[in-house]
Order: structure tokens, then sequence, then C-alpha cells
């Protein structure tokens, strides 16, 4: 397979756009990136969205967008793995170079939210869950991440205010990044006083939904061999594994074993372990996704994951930073783009470019994107040659 | 790029399956295909669906099936390029073997229509459309491929009876079709008394919908070369192209660009043309689109393609056979499976398991998968070895 590199990245500030339609919202992403690129034409489009066909009543996205943005005759394809659907474009996009069978890429992510009644976005998110044994018991995503945290709490003895750490920092970082929804930091005392959505979840364990979209460009790194006097950013790992779509046909619900398989994949793609990491975009839904995410990664112990936030850890200058940019607690969490922008921060920070939040010296950087509730689990590691 | 092979097939019959779930339906033909390939493991799942989100309350289809099917952990990932929804998920299985990244791939293709009002269904199958453009306007797929029919029909001075014979020959195939949702042969009379439904396309011009699932079993050819005894069948074209998703963007909307397009990918690949090929499971959403698809595919000139019909030249011993199996006219088109349908269908008259359509000694069989009116075609070519 050829070495795939990352030529280009784009986004648009999570918000409610409610003056922009969903392919102005897409295209002006997708266009970032081929203009960062320096590119006019691709061969394929990969998009990753949930919810249009219900939400924004359009469905097709990959030919609505490819005309869009110009390049029509493109091959284009939308693909759909709830919230894990931008990392699953990006990992379509980047099979495709990989295997010769496309030669520039574009992988994006989209989603319009704010158009509909949050009632009816509710459940749509939970068609992301099993529909007969979950969504129809009234199970929304933040009741079943409630049930895990409740119980994470009980068998490995943590109280609430141990996971503010996570939502502390991916607020101190949102501020500085101008895409972000939320841009303001947040004191431990706020987080003690936020209302209770389910309980133990309060209104900041959780990410908020919003309209976004992000784009890259991919193509073979030897295309850029030839020097253009940028750094090369290269995807040198790619896995993708499920588990069972409903929580309670798991073993253990406390343990993601998805992201365990995928990372391991890419971990062994890449010829490098937890170690080597500089930074994880990790998917911070919920602050409990966040400490399960860390431990099944190889970041921490089991049932520990909450101990690198308290410490610190997870800040930019701490040993596994995460939540660089905002994270989806504070940059905001459009469900089928979030896995796009998270490449998107990880390509930043490779670049430099990250600002106040950069990682110093980044050179590997990885990105992990849950679909449901840890039922699709994608993971890329990305390195700067 | 490794060799491809098709080692498993499996579908259900095309019926109203008010009695089985979402899962049910999907399940029953994936693991109809994994009994024919004799396996009990897939490394990935790629599922084509269209409308599941909003028409069964269910997405995230992928991390869905692998689930049901018991290949937990598996890779899985649904696809959705509207009523080419089955073939963007062959042709991503088709890559990911290719590429070396799975070994073991099923792709599949599901819809479920008929448990939702009517009305709610045509309104879905507009979000394939231009929402802004064209589905606002009141336009549904019927009254688009009218105004297509209509002006063909002027261009090239065609009579509404010079399409029957793509009608008849579809309904005379079915009929040998277990799978089919109508097995009953329609004569000349019966066309021309047909209730109009949007003028020119009368009742026995259109698809009827349906619910349906159909799977196959992908793995590297070198795995079969050891030999089981079976003919090998392998990937030998995998074509994908989009237009316009509108149709009044087009420069000319009587000519298929993309299917033109992904054809000549397709033949390329295959070191092939159109003499070639034994046998062609066309689009036949409306007979325009098969007489459209015929001429983009080099087996009529343009503006030609119901000569072929008028001929005799599609039936199973003609020139040029399609609809073998009754095609989308009489087999079905649960949206989101037909892709997939149509690879199973080609699959079994290259193995010569074709019963009373068999085409004789058939060696190359091509499957052309359309999206919205024309935007997004893909053709692939299978050849028995």
């Amino acid at each position: 397979m050829r070495e795939v590199a990352v030529l280009g990245i784009g986004q648009t500030k999570i918000d409610e756009h409610w003056d922009k339609s969903l392919r102005e919202l897409a295209g002006e992403a997708i266009l970032a990136a081929m203009l960062d690129a320096g590119i006019t034409r691709a061969d394929a489009l990969y998009i990753g969205n949930m919810m249009s066909g219900s939400a924004n009543h359009q469905q097709h996205l990959g030919t609505y967008m490819a005309d869009w943005v110009g390049i029509k005759g493109a091959e284009a394809l939308h693909v759909e793995d709830a919230c894990s659907s931008g990392a699953a474009a990006f990992r379509s996009a980047v099979m495709a170079v990989a295997s010769g069978a496309v030669d520039v890429a574009i992988a994006a992510g989209v989603e319009k939210m704010t158009d509909s009644p949050g009632n009816e976005i509710t459940a749509e998110l939970a068609t992301a869950a099993d529909q007969d044994w979950e969504a129809s018991q009234g199970l929304s995503f933040v009741a079943l991440n409630a049930l895990i945290m409740r119980r994470y709490m009980y068998e490995y003895k943590w109280e609430r205010d141990h996971f503010a750490g996570f939502s502390i920092n991916a607020h101190a970082n949102g501020v500085h990044n101008p895409f972000a929804r939320f841009q303001e930091a947040i004191s431990e005392a706020q987080y003690r006083k936020a209302p209770m959505i389910a309980e133990p979840i309060n209104l900041l364990d959780a990410s908020p939904m919003g309209d976004g979209a992000a784009a890259a460009v991919l193509v073979p790194a030897e295309m850029l061999r030839r020097g253009n006097g940028r750094k090369i950013i290269r995807v040198v790992g790619s896995g993708a594994a499920t588990d069972t779509i409903a929580i309670h046909h798991r073993r253990d619900p406390l343990w993601l074993s998805a992201a365990e398989k995928s990372v391991k994949q890419a971990y062994s793609q890449a010829k490098i372990g937890p170690e080597d990491i500089d930074l994880f975009e990790a998917h911070d839904a919920f602050t409990i996704m966040a400490a399960l995410s860390l431990e099944a990664c190889g970041f921490a112990e089991r049932g520990q994951g909450p101990r690198l936030a308290m410490e610190g850890e997870i800040r930019p200058n701490g040993k596994i930073p995460i939540a660089t940019r905002g994270g989806l607690k504070a940059r905001g969490h459009p469900v089928g783009a979030t896995g796009m922008y998270q490449i998107v921060e990880v390509v930043q920070q490779l670049r430099g470019e990250a600002g106040a939040t950069q990682v110093d010296g980044a050179r590997y950087g990885m990105a992990q994107n849950i679909g449901g509730s840890g039922s699709n689990i994608i993971t890329h590691i990305l390195m700067r040659e």
C-alpha cells in the first residue's frame, strides 16, 4: 500500500449556522481544505454525516457536495457510522489513496443540527443506539452514558468532582480556538454548580451539539517528496473495530474493547506505542468517555482515567494532552463532522500551527472517534516527517 | 492491488416483509452469503442503505449488522449513495480487499420500505435529489424521470409503446426468479393499458419498491487458487463517477455522463469492451433509464436504446441480455439493496445457476447501479475464470 499524506485542512466555526445551508456549510470547509492544499480538482470525495436525511431532508451527500465544490465527475460517497462518521470518511479516503485507486481524495464531515427542535435531534441521535432494545425504552445517549458513568464511579470509587478536570482542560484550550463553539474557560466551582442532565452527568460533562464541517485533502506521500517546502504529515496508522451495538450485551460495559482493538491496529501499523503519542484528540462527548478512551488506549490503568485529569497530565504541557483545541466539550460535537475536526486539529498540532495550546515538538498525534456508546471506534495516528 | 473474488452470495425475496425486522431481513441475506461462502467470520462489513434512519429509526447499520450476524469486533461501515448505495458498499469491500487492508469482507445492501406510508417513502426517496432546487418544487423521482423520458421521446422520435419491451423482458425473466417481487409475465396489451403515473411513465415503466436485502462475501482471489473445486468469480472492473445532482444543471439531460465515465473505468481495468459483455444487469428503475444506460455503456447509439428492446436483443438469448433475473422492474427495487441484488444475479449467471434465464456460457457479467437521476453511477464487471 502507498504512504498517504494530508496536504490540506479546512473547517468552519461550530455554531448555530441558521444563515448557511447544508451545502454552504460543508462547502466552506471543503473549499478551505482545497485552498490550503493548493488543489482545484480531486478524484474522490468521502463525506461523513449522520442525520442529514432526517434533519435536513437531504441524502446523497457525496454527489451533492462533489457537485457544489466543483469536482463534478469525481467519485463521491457518503459514509455513516453514527458519531464516528467523520473518521469513517477519513479512513475511506486513506484506503482509497493507499490502494492506488485514487490519487487526490477529499475527506469531509458535516452535521447541521440546530435547524431542528432539540427533542427531534435527541431522537435522531438515539438511532445510533439499538432501536429495538435501547432507544425504544426511552434511553437517550446522555442516559446511556449516565448508566456507564454511574457504574464506573461505583466500581472504581470515584466521585463526580473527579471528572471536572476533563471539562476544565477542554474549555481552557477552547478559549484559543477561533473555530470552537465555546471560547470561554470554566472553573471547578462552575463545574460543581452545573445543572444535572442525567445523573451523574451534568451540563459540563456533556459536549454541545452544533452545526459544523471539517475537511482534509489526502494524497500519496510520494507526490510531496519532490518538496514544496512544507512539512509532510503522514497517516501512519488507521484502525477500525466494533463492539455490540447495545451496551447490555457487553461482557464489561466499562471497557471500550473496540477502542482497544482499533488502537492496537493503529499502533502496530505505526510501529509505536502509547508512550510515543505527543497528543491525543479523544472523543470526550462525555467526561466518562474521555476516561474510558484514555484507558483503552494504554494511557491509564483500567479504572484510573480520571487520575490523568486530576493531575493535569491531559493539558497541553502534560504527559498526554487531550482536547488540545477544545475537544468535543468546548469546540463542539456536530456528530458526523467531529472525527474530521479531530484530524484537522491533529494536523494543526503537527504543523506547529496550534497557537497558545501548541504541544511543543509534537511529532505523533492520535485521533479517536467513537460511534454509538463505544460500539464503533476508529483510530488514526498521524506523524510529522 | 490484489485480485478480488466473490466467494459467496445471499439474498431474500423482495416483498412486504412486515413480519421481519430490519436486522432479521439484512441478517437473512448476510448469513446466507456467509453460508454459501463457507465462512463464519469476516474482517469487515460494508452495508448500503438509503433511508433506515428515517424509515426504520435505525442508523449505524454497519455496527448493528456486524453485531447481529456474529462478527463482533469486525470493522463495519454504512455507506449511502441513494439508489446506488448497494454498489457503493460492494465497491468499498472490493477496495478494502484489493488494498490488502482486509482479507474477508462482506458487502450487503438492505432497504425496508413498506412499513412506512407511501407518501413518506416518496418524500424520503426525493432526498436523493437536490432538496433546494428539485424536491422542494414538488418533484418526485417518477416526475424527474418523466421529464427526461418526455424530452427523450421528443428528441429521438419515440412513442411510448416502443419502451414496452424493457418491461416485458424484465417480467418474463422474473417469472423464473423465486426472489423476485413479481413473478408473472406481462403482455404488450397490458403495458398499453397500464395506468399513467406521471406522463409518459405508466405503472409498467416503473419499478416497484419493496423490502429486501442481498449480500456477497469477498476474498483475495489468491486465497481460492489452492482450489475448492468451485469456479472463481473475479471482480475485474470497478468504476464510480458522479454528475450534477440536479438535472437542470446538466449540459445534456439525455446522456448519463457518470455512466459513461464509470463504465470506461471498468472496461479499462478489465481490458475489455462492450462487445465482451455477456449480460448486463442495468438499473431499469424506469424504462427510460434502461435505454439511457444501454447507450452510455456502448451497447446502442445515442437515442437508440429502445431499439434493442424492440428487436428482442435484451432477452437472455439476445445480443445484450439485461434484467436477466427480473431487473428492478420485476425483481423489485428496495433502493439501498438493489446494487447488491445486481451483483448476486451476475454471480448466479457466471456460476451457471440462473436456471431458465441462464445466459449460455456467460463469462463476463456487468452490473450498473444508478443513484439519483443519474447523478452517481457505479459499474462493476465480474468474470468467471
